[in-house]
């Protein structure tokens, strides 16, 4: 029983049971890109052929710099199936940036969309790839002395053999986007991603199946979409990429055409489809039926509800880069459905229990926190798709000496094992010596009518050590009062729990992910002169 | 990435997030018995460290002899979490028969339930166990010399920690039933167990979940009832287990009071099902929105279509010991749904298409044959759970010089990967030179409605080399005549497809798993006297 865990045996089963599943991708002039697995298939074998004839040895990485779409799919699976590994860097970082990961994983093969090449002009002198590969999606000329991707398919004579791979092997590999300090490169395992992918597939995880039409919104090029296109490809889903075109009308125009049953996204994706959908009612039918999968921040409860309405069904996960990544995923245990509605909608709001074979614990600074929903802790996991190290750095104090991943993130577990996560240890805002949790108050604010998106952070405050703060952006046409927000608030917290500031700006500063970039917040807002006297814990 | 995929962790993941799940079993005195994971766990548990007390040492077999209920559970985790193999002995051999197995494996324990002492009582001066525990399910005195199962939990203090384990050490072993020749034991590792419980939870495979309600009535003593217990306690399933009361009336008592979801087993209990809800019909809808797993043998088109009636849908699906045992299972592609009714359940009869990770192919004389719903071959497979060898028996012809396990079935595929079993290479009949599927023409004749239950085997013909000969039970009240039942199939089967003779009695030999014993009645008919003359393959 020693058959080994391989995506080369999900790309051979793929095409040989799913010939005819379709795979569609928007093209950057907005077209629809269409062909089925079998082309896909050939296509992912010729090019690990042609990467093999090119010189490609077990173990080196190929660098990616592309959008969701059917190229990147290809090299999703045929350069782990020529023994190299699946390097997908992250186009929305700085060009310095991309250029120190690209070096630090020694890349020998980039293969970059014509379309993202003015991004690679910006940093082609600072890396070193031997050998750029150019996919012509939008019919430009392939720049002098790089490749043509389509000829370097050529290039295979069609009779290719997998190589002998060890399941624990490395397939690919993400840095994570790391809202500080250096990026920190994850290596993942064939082993490792095939057990995902399998999680994934399960009815209790994200039950993705040949029913499904899949569409990732999440990008390629960070934590592998979730992993969705591996497991998707397994089990011969339907395919519907994007592209760069990720705004709420070209999702909407591929969920009418396409009939898409399974979608994911950052919150940021989903409060812009609901914007859209809520002055559109006529289209609202469209996501009838369908799943859309939620993590990157806590999804607030509003939404979740708003999507109730439109009968899409917003599924709330938890994990990093670190974790495959998906770690936790939260449905309702049976008889939960008998709840009270309000009860129902907590439960939905947390992030979930862990998904099988990945083991997690709470840790407060008095050891094993208690599954009480109150004790917070930082949470940590282990497991077959948990990293153990971080590409060739030295194993730092991320993990715990009995070996468990730190994930940096703080929450509350309750007693059915569901997970709500109340901050980033960083984020957390110390007030009088107790905590309060940024994200409660910020899912609280967004609940409000004139609210779009909220930051909350702690700022040093000369008597309570620190303040909340909340920064806020209105929804276009609105306006609320700090007076207004304070009494809205005043029902679910107590005072001391209350921003005792509220500042209204344009927009908020994200990370290239989609997260708020709360270090930048509270950069910004570091001299902060206080009005409010604050309040001691307990008032 | 290095964590190890064990039994432990599924046992442990159920403790931790499902206490409160329910596990029913069915008592002798037809009583329910009723306690919760946390019960099981907690049980399971101590099993374990009283095993590890009582000298079990790493990879020591451990046997047990009991029907479907809660204790046989708890040794479906506890042996394995000692690092102990659990050992099913299948009650249904012949006392000797289960005595060699027993002596082969080396068996060091035996844990037996009361009721079936007098059955080892049977093998015992020829068994070699060194200790025997008695549960005592019926109240009974626990016999002398033997130890009572609930005083042997108690020897364990409770502070068990699992051992660590190498997931390719062995869990749990079973004896092929065979028609013929030696029983020969396969060996499962842990993670193969663990792997084929993550495909179980798969929504294309048996979508097994935590909202389910499952009822296994293949029985735990013969290939891990299908691998469900495993995979149910991994998702938290709530399990319902019939004991040794397998009749129809008391499994839909068990539908009605604890409303099962999903069930399975081999054709005769769904065909006995049948029968008694047809009778009944306002019991009918007690099925209604639940999934039925079928295998053992082919499911009659009739039988899938009478559950449909009753809103149960029949899942086909195929595999053996050897594959742990899933490999196949049959669910429709999307697009099929729109196909003709009739078309439809052709396919719903096929064994379905190999479940991700089982490599599959079909060899016939010439070498590998095509998937064109025609050519006829050995069904071929390989995966992380098929087994590479027997236990403790020199490798043998049943594997290929390059690694693959043959089946011994005989089926054609389709262009979309659909898998159907026409025979065991030893039941096909050879008739003219061209071979004859029994199994197709049972599947017609099952389908009069005069028949019960049909064997079509190859007899012995001068002319033909052989000819087949239909052996039929009729139902109850009913009669039909030799020329009805040749009108009858002559619309469906080519004249020399038909059989030459047609015999009516009581009752069909069976294995002990429910398959039809051909070996038996290839015996019974040898010498059979053919008035018919028979057609030349054409005619």
């Amino acid at each position: 029983m020693q058959f080994p865990l391989t995506l080369s045996a999900i790309l051979e089963r793929a095409g040989t049971l799913f010939p005819n599943v379709e795979i569609v991708s928007r093209l950057p002039d907005r077209s629809l890109h269409r062909y089925r697995y079998a082309d896909f298939y050939r296509r992912a074998r010729a090019l690990a052929e042609a990467l093999v004839r090119a010189g490609l040895q077990p173990g080196d990485r190929v660098a990616t710099l592309m959008w969701n779409q059917y190229v990147h799919l290809e090299c999703y699976f045929g350069i782990p199936a020529a023994g190299g590994i699946l390097h997908t860097l992250n186009l929305r970082l700085h060009p310095d940036e991309i250029a120190f990961i690209a070096n630090h994983a020694k890349d020998r093969f980039l293969i970059v969309e014509d379309t993202l090449w003015p991004l690679y002009e910006q940093f082609r002198e600072k890396a070193h790839f031997e050998q750029v590969i150019v996919v012509p999606m939008s019919n430009r000329t392939v720049p002098a002395g790089s490749t043509d991707y389509e000829q370097f398919l050529q290039t295979a004579p069609g009779d290719f053999r997998y190589p002998e791979l060890d399941e624990n092997s490395g397939a690919a590999m993400c840095y994570t986007s790391g809202t500080t300090g250096q990026p920190k490169g994850v290596l993942y395992s064939h082993r490792a991603l095939v057990l995902h992918s399998f999680a994934l597939a399960m009815t209790d995880v994200f039950a993705i199946s040949q029913q499904d039409v899949a569409m990732p919104v999440m990008p390629m090029f960070h934590a592998n979409a979730w992993g969705i296109p591996f497991s998707a490809v397994m089990m011969g889903s339907k395919l519907v990429f994007p592209g760069r075109c990720v705004d709420a009308e070209s999702l909407l125009e591929l969920w009418a055409s396409e009939r898409v049953t399974l979608s994911g996204g950052v919150p940021t994706v989903w409060l812009a489809l609901a914007e859209v959908l809520e002055g559109s009612p006529e289209r609202q039918s469209l996501l009838k039926g369908s799943r859309g999968l939620i993590a990157g921040s806590a999804a607030p409860e509003s939404l979740i509800r708003k999507f109730d309405g439109f009968g899409l069904r917003l599924i709330q996960l938890w994990g990093l880069t670190e974790t495959t990544p998906a770690a936790t995923v939260s449905h309702l245990k049976p008889g939960m459905d008998a709840w009270p509605e309000d009860k129902r909608y907590e439960v939905r709001t947390r992030q979930g229990i862990p998904i099988p074979f990945v083991e997690l614990r709470s840790m407060s600074d008095d050891g094993l926190a208690p599954w009480d929903d109150k004790t917070l802790g930082e949470i940590q996991v282990r497991g077959p798709w948990v990293a153990a190290s971080y590409f060739q750095l030295p194993t730092d104090d991320k993990w715990t000496d009995d070996g468990w991943f730190r994930t940096g993130d703080v929450a509350q577990v309750d007693a059915e094992g569901y997970v709500k996560i109340a901050d980033r240890t960083k984020d957390l805002i110390k007030s009088g010596g107790e905590w309060i949790s940024s994200v409660d108050v910020e899912n609280a604010l967004v609940a409000h009518p004139a609210i779009r998106e909220a930051a909350v952070i702690g700022v040093p405050h000369p008597k309570w050590q620190e303040r909340p703060l909340a920064v806020l952006v209105l929804r276009p046409g609105n306006t609320v009062t700090e007076g207004e927000l304070r009494r809205f608030l005043e029902s679910r917290f107590a005072k001391w729990q209350l921003p005792d500031g509220f500042v209204f700006v344009d927009e908020l500063p994200h990370t290239s992910t989609g997260k708020l970039l709360k270090t930048e917040l509270r950069r910004r807002y570091q001299d902060w002169e206080w009005k409010h006297p604050g309040h001691a814990p307990g008032e």
